[in-house]
């Protein structure tokens, strides 16, 4: 292996995870050496198989060894999509996704990509790079789709925490802020919370006091609350919720979006005009789809660690692993652990 | 007034209730009684606006004195929509929603349906009829659209209760499945628990102990844990859930339908063939919109009272209130709240 040490942003990925693994990480990986010259990326993973994947794209084993924007990295071990997280981190230390993780540890790395099992990634990284000086507790955040087109939101928690104290609930509007400022160029960016209802009355005493918190630190721009209905609306840029409230609202996007998928094909079919119409009309409505199920294509973020981890979708293809080192690469251009520590110092002296 | 004392149903109507008031309510119990010869309908509101309202419909003032299937019980106070529940609770006792559930109460209604202000509804109600014995908390429930165009989901708490312990959501399941096969015929109902992840590790350890009480009650037919993905599959026919999570999720479908009723209007006038085109295919889609926002035009039901209360949606129309009432009447035909209570005794008892 030969790690490049040169100027360039350097990636970390972990080739063996997700439903498909180096089937679709390593196209990924090459599509994104071509299209970003100062990207370095070191495949983790069993070296045979990654080799093997590289020749059909063309790089031979050869050409590896002097290559410019690849090294790889060797791993026995594989973290599978079923394993519980405590098992993984007893018994997976020589794993591809454990790897990518301490390259990033040790500063070999600027951040790690991958595509595996959610639990032992979030159990791993956390782990392994440990909380921001004063946070509590990592959360993962994604950007969902807005009703206007050049516009998205983003949501966190999505699964990491089952539940979150205020206090827990108010750092992740701080984070959230600042991810959506540097990634997204957002100003100012608008902060609400999730809850049963608009009115202040509304929802449970830890959200209120989320809410207090939120509204005291002049450095964040928070809104108030926001009902499930109005996540899609541009009303918030982004919104706050534990992760359990967080990953149903998402699941269920996906749920509906299912369901009038389902239903619609039954519309397009329903008699011989309308099969002749779907022709026309059907791409359009497989990209909405599409966009309906966020989190397949673009990368969920763990925030709030010391090092900048990216998660891609368990069934994500060669196109979304690429967004996914994408993201990575513009939280490392953009620092955005270190601007979240600022914020959350600011937030301290503000209180 | 007459009250009806024959061997009528007789139902208590909050004409006042929601955005429209009688111009919706009068017109569908007009359309009630019309279709349901032994349906008798008491009419709560201010008399005067009640009838005004039946004489636009056809029925005067004269005839209204002996009417076989309406009767007006004058109250002289409206639960406005956007009234906190405390202060409707104190300073309303003469509304028209409070009349209509202290006729449950007083035994001279078998039912009450209201369309209005939720929260004052939920309180007045639990405040005026009590909970079944034995059970803690009463829950709202509604059914949800599913991937198979016969079949709909249950779907219970969806916001009457911010956090539900372990045997609040056990009730809910047993509560759920009376309801599921009493009113929907469904033979051993499948409920189900809304998680975070199907696998007997995932959630929070309240969820964890509900399932294990869950499927303790061998009179409950438990299938376990279900994601918000799953929602739609008819995987399940009762899913269970605490308030927050539950209206998170509702309100969630409605979003995602909204989004993509914006998107798709984009896709059918993006050029003149799809302008054209839209014309044939809009009647389906309007109508699959419409089923994606279940609560507009199913009745929510409050179960776990001693009494039955339909809460019609806010901005419910006509057929939608007249969808209600009559959702109230089966659930009088069939003895919901007797069944309920007894399928909790059992439970006990097998515990």
């Amino acid at each position: 292996m030969s790690l490049n040490s040169s100027n360039n942003l350097t990636i970390a990925l972990d080739v063996m995870g997700g439903d498909k693994g180096p089937l679709i990480t390593i196209p990924a990986a090459i599509l994104a050496i071509n299209k970003q010259p100062n990207l370095h990326l070191i495949l983790c993973g069993d070296s045979s198989v990654i080799q093997q994947a590289l020749s059909e794209q063309g790089i031979s084993a050869e050409s590896i060894k002097n290559h410019s924007q690849l090294s790889i990295f060797h791993t026995s071990q594989v973290v599978t999509m079923d394993e519980k997280p405590a098992y993984a981190m007893r018994a997976k230390k020589d794993s591809s996704m454990r790897k990518a993780l301490d390259l990033v540890h040790e500063g070999k790395a600027q951040a790690c990509v991958s595509a595996g099992n959610t639990g032992a990634l979030f159990s791993m990284a956390h782990f392994v790079l440990k909380t921001l000086p004063g946070v509590e507790r990592p959360a993962l955040i994604s950007s969902l789709p807005s009703r206007d087109n050049d516009k998205h939101v983003f949501m966190l928690d999505l699964g990491a925490n089952v539940f979150c104290e205020s206090h827990v609930l108010y750092q992740f509007g701080v984070m959230g802020s600042v991810l959506a400022e540097q990634v997204d160029n957002i100003e100012n960016p608008r902060i609400a919370l999730l809850n049963m209802g608009e009115e202040a009355i509304k929802g449970s005493d830890h959200i209120k006091l989320a809410a207090l918190e939120l509204s005291e630190n002049k450095a964040i721009n928070y809104i108030g609350f926001i009902e499930g209905s109005d996540i899609f609306s541009n009303k918030a840029d982004v919104i706050v919720c534990d992760g359990f409230v967080g990953n149903v609202a998402l699941k269920t996007c996906e749920g509906v979006a299912r369901l009038v998928y389902h239903k619609s094909k039954a519309i397009f079919t329903q008699n011989v005009v309308a099969r002749i119409l779907s022709f026309l009309l059907k791409p359009s409505f497989k990209k909405l789809f599409k966009t309906m199920n966020p989190d397949q294509y673009n990368g969920a973020s763990l925030i709030g660690l010391r090092g900048i981890v990216v998660k891609s979708h368990g069934n994500a293809n060669s196109t979304a692993f690429y967004a996914a080192i994408l993201e990575a690469k513009k939280e490392v251009e953009r620092q955005v652990p270190e601007k979240i520590k600022v914020m959350l110092e600011q937030g301290l002296t503000h209180q």
